[in-house]
């Protein structure tokens, strides 16, 4: 099956917004086997979106559009689909009452254009919006199959994963169905993960062996064609066990989970719980733990302890190691250490993590950008601290740190 | 100048990497008065890159192609151009200098494919590569200019800047160039904002109103062109005046910063502390705050009170209010006013924010998803505590709850 993407959004083309759209729909049609030829973006424009339609529809056998199907004038995606297929538009009353509900449970007048939203061209089927408004939709017009998603992320996610790759996958049965597996590594960088993998990658063919990197994370898709999951399952194994040999000490999951995920599941598993104490990391490590449901059960909470009067008030690292002539200072082995070790006795929590650093963009205490030491405290255990030396940008420098700390702590919980 | 981007890479496609260079040559046009209408991503394959290149110059007067410039056989971009208008391809010979030299200093044998990255179309001009080894080429074909440029981020940026826009501009002398302004609004979503604006947006000519939301903010870009910053400024100041007029309570700033940067700006400039106490934003708030650079000066820090025990603890919420029979319980007025109170005894802060709510998935103490409670306290004043209610999932609540807090503290600072 052949597809296209159409970002639809004069942001785009003014650059104010990166496509990440394209790049999450591509993915995914890669792990279901549709192949994608063309990805194009272009404005609130309807005779340039218009052609942009018809030239896609010419080429491939799926047009996946993102984009204009908010309230807005300039929200002209299904308008322009409508007059070309010659078709109607029509509220989708599900929608309709979902947009009407949330206005008034929050006490604002909804506006005209809201209804807009729940627009459906007709003979299209609904595509579900579990995160916003915009109902979502898929047709089929003189053998193309279209897609409708929202512009934003947030929304457009769910429904392509949840409800249009379903819908394509309906329409493809002919082919045979992809089965692909994920590994998920932290810990290892991509291009050292590469390189203990190079001969694999570069002889792969059945099954393929696709690595990327996200945000301090690796991940491998291993990819065949099967019938069922056991066919799959047993086309992919030698492959997937020698990965495991190489680079089991990594591999935290064979899902596609985030790090912090696994991190909790394994709290939870042994009834264990957890406090943070974050200085350059700055709320970004509770944030992503925060981030996963349920992770109440577990995570009792933090001190962002960004200032030294912090580190000293409310978890008692002494000012002689903070400040002044010889001291440590808030960047050191000493003041992680001290910090995880505190949060032990004064959250009650079975793990303290503990991350002080330089995140940048300038040099702090004479230390460098990128130096960052993680403490990891547990009761009846002694104190680690780990060194590490980070390259980027602030916000890289952040997030390395809180996947690092976050690793280090699955490797305690893996181990124990 | 009317112009499309190509960027040329099966990577893409796939959606192992993010089209990054899309969103930074746009924006760079943009701000050179030159409109982007199209940007296309095409994979490594002579054919459909010939068919992308051949519509872009029928419908463009710049095509700007980035990626295939490399040494690897899948590198075609020049291969497929020289074809296509019958121009022969040669050697560069500063470039292959410059190639030769790099390989001699690493002492690395030089493969003969190293060659191809030296290579110019006849009638080209050269684009110097001052980050790597790859030249770019400007030339201009049946009345349209076409510049191909490296994939790498690294290498494509600066030549784009530096070399790739002056040869542009010295053919685009008779156009006016742009003026444009960026005014940012929080506190009010992007419906209401467009519907407070629908006659002056319908009816736009000179100034252009764009408004995009992102994130708990909306943001209006106007327009125009002149040939100074004054003549800009002059002919939008109606519209901008209007629009102040308007909306004038919810705007932050008039330069393309997000609320935290504002927040952070007014509390320098009143050499003013802020602590926070988190629950249902779970860290999001402080890791916003702490993301722009400079922060420490007036973020001291907070408290993630994520479990009723830590908000007990650390920040002495009587245990009779977080729970049992009757209590208001932790998502209450009650609870949002003593956190943020405490803040300023704990930690010595000017200001304390407090966010306690309902994240979701589920509801929690009875109390419905996205209900979230934002007190702020202040030094010698009344604690305030403000009731929202949002919708979407976990992450979006999280974020809006994080924004609509950071607007409390901004309209207080401003009225200060």
């Amino acid at each position: 099956m052949k597809a296209e993407i159409i970002a639809v959004g004069t942001e785009l083309l003014l650059g104010q917004i990166v496509n990440t759209n394209a790049q999450f729909i591509s993915r995914e049609c890669a792990a279901h086997g549709i192949d994608i030829y063309f990805q194009t973006v272009v404005g609130d424009n309807e005779q340039r979106l218009l052609e942009s339609l018809q030239l896609a529809a010419k080429r491939a056998d799926v047009v996946i559009c993102t984009g204009g199907l908010g309230p807005t004038q300039d929200d002209l995606t299904k308008d322009v689909l409508a007059a070309w297929t010659g078709s109607n538009l029509h509220i989708h009353e599900p929608s309709m009452e979902a947009i009407s509900t949330m206005f008034a449970s929050r006490g604002i007048h909804m506006v005209e254009s809201n209804r807009r939203q729940a627009l459906m061209l007709e003979g299209s089927d609904p595509l579900q919006n579990d995160t916003g408004l915009a109902v979502g939709n898929a047709l089929t017009f003189e053998g193309t199959h279209f897609i409708l998603l929202p512009g934003p992320p947030k929304e457009m996610k769910p429904m392509f994963t949840n409800y249009a790759i379903p819908w394509l996958k309906s329409r493809m049965t002919d082919e045979i169905p992809l089965y692909s597996k994920m590994l998920k590594f932290a810990g290892i960088g991509e291009s050292s993960l590469e390189h203990e993998l190079l001969d694999l990658i570069q002889s792969q063919s059945d099954p393929t062996i696709a690595p990327y990197a996200n945000e301090g994370e690796v991940t491998i898709r291993l990819t065949t064609r099967a019938q069922s999951a056991e066919e799959g399952e047993r086309k992919i194994q030698a492959t997937e066990n020698e990965i495991k040999n190489r680079l089991g000490q990594y591999l935290y999951a064979e899902v596609d989970i985030p790090i912090e995920t696994a991190v909790l599941q394994l709290l939870g598993k042994n009834q264990r719980t957890l406090a943070v104490a974050e200085s350059c990391t700055g709320g970004l490590l509770s944030d992503l733990i925060t981030a996963v449901p349920g992770s109440s059960q577990s995570f009792l909470g933090g001190i962002i302890c960004y200032s030294n009067a912090l580190k000293h008030k409310l978890l008692g690292v002494p000012m002689e190691v903070l400040e002044g002539e010889g001291a440590p200072g808030a960047v050191s082995v000493e003041t992680a250490a001290i910090l995880a070790d505190q949060l032990l006795i004064r959250t009650g929590s079975d793990f303290g993590i503990s991350v002080t650093g330089v995140a940048g963009p300038s040099p702090s205490e004479g230390k460098p950008v990128g130096l960052v030491y993680v403490g990891l405290a547990q009761k009846d255990a002694t104190t680690e601290v780990f060194t590490l030396q980070l390259s980027g940008n602030r916000e890289f420098i952040k997030q390395r740190a809180a996947k690092s700390a976050l690793y280090q702590l699955w490797k305690q919980l893996k181990d124990n």
